[in-house]
């Protein structure tokens, strides 16, 4: 593929849409082909299915049914949006993808890892990203950071699913060094900021564009 | 568990939703505990996936996305309702079960046949019906039954999609020749209601109910 993948990672409220956004501006401002997109989502479809997993009226909804409905929302988004603009040489920013359903469904609701990688390799293609930010805070500060919002389904959940969430998270970079590259989210916007341009103009050049 | 589950297979117009009822309606009146459901659907997350899968405004959707959403709204369907009723002794009357996805998204569509069977046992939770209707109709015949009824997405499919299902539905009957049982089903209702009624006693006894 031409383009160049980038996911962005983390528990609520790390601030990955802010700096997927900022990345994106900063991109285009020079002159990048890129495309913005996050997930669950960035299609009419997927963004249907995400619509009823974030819906707080779905609280029966089960384990199962939660983690097929993500891997559906995933392959209509990777098979309609990604891979055709990586395709066409485009950089794609998602703010997350499957670091996202390895460490909710996988780690912190005990889903067996190894059948969430047999569906995610048939829902995404196969596709792997190319760089991986995670953005690093504690759950005090996630906490104190969403707590002025309305919250979702997955946000009502008690503070130890958060914890075995960023577990997970910190097992899933130990499992990918090259690809995942670790950031203090709890530094400022613009701190955050700079290391994720100079990181991305950086593995891009590596990358050979 | 002590329910007995039973569903009815069969191209469109084939006669499955109108023999499910009538044998609902048969076996309330005899006093058992029956449970009627249908697949895609069955509960209220899966009747809004349902809308989904259904929407002919959701023509962009790719192979994989359909059937990670049945997939979705059966492991629902099963775990919320499906086995609570066996286990609670109930009859369970379901208008299409897995074997529709089989025929549908394996054969007629192409997707490899052991990944369905993989992500399938994952949604289904291993649960397999005791007996399968299976309403055997002419292609010529279900588009005579259907061509007055608004079409919905699949029922667009051209007649090759059509006669692939059909020729997918004659393998799964090959493969599970105890538990399925074909019936004629261009016979009058009343001669494929009485020919399903004493299958499904006979069937229930042997099962030593």
């Amino acid at each position: 593929m031409k383009g160049f993948f980038i996911t962005f990672e983390g528990i609520e409220g790390c601030g990955k849409s802010t700096q997927a956004k900022l990345l994106f501006d900063y991109l285009v401002e020079n002159g990048y082909n890129v495309t913005l997109t996050r997930e669950p989502g960035g299609t009419d479809i997927s963004e249907k299915i995400r619509e009823l997993l974030l819906d707080c009226q779905n609280s029966k909804m089960n384990k199962e049914t939660e983690i097929l409905l993500y891997m559906a929302s995933r392959s209509q988004h990777t098979g309609e949006l990604i891979i055709p603009a990586l395709e066409s040489g485009s950089i794609v920013l998602c703010d997350r993808y499957f670091d996202s359903t390895l460490a909710y469904q996988g780690y912190a609701r005990g889903i067996e890892i190894s059948t969430i990688k047999t569906i995610n390799s048939y829902a995404s293609f196969g596709l792997i990203p190319d760089l991986t930010f995670f953005l690093d805070i504690t759950i005090d500060e996630s906490f104190r950071r969403i707590k002025d919002k309305k919250p979702d389904r997955l946000e009502y959940e008690p503070r130890s699913f958060h914890d075995k969430v960023k577990e997970g998270f910190n097992r899933i970079i130990l499992d990918n060094p090259t690809r995942f590259v670790s950031i203090n989210g709890q530094n400022s916007v613009c701190d955050v900021f700079n290391e994720i341009k100079e990181t991305t103009l950086w593995k891009m050049k590596e990358g050979q564009r």
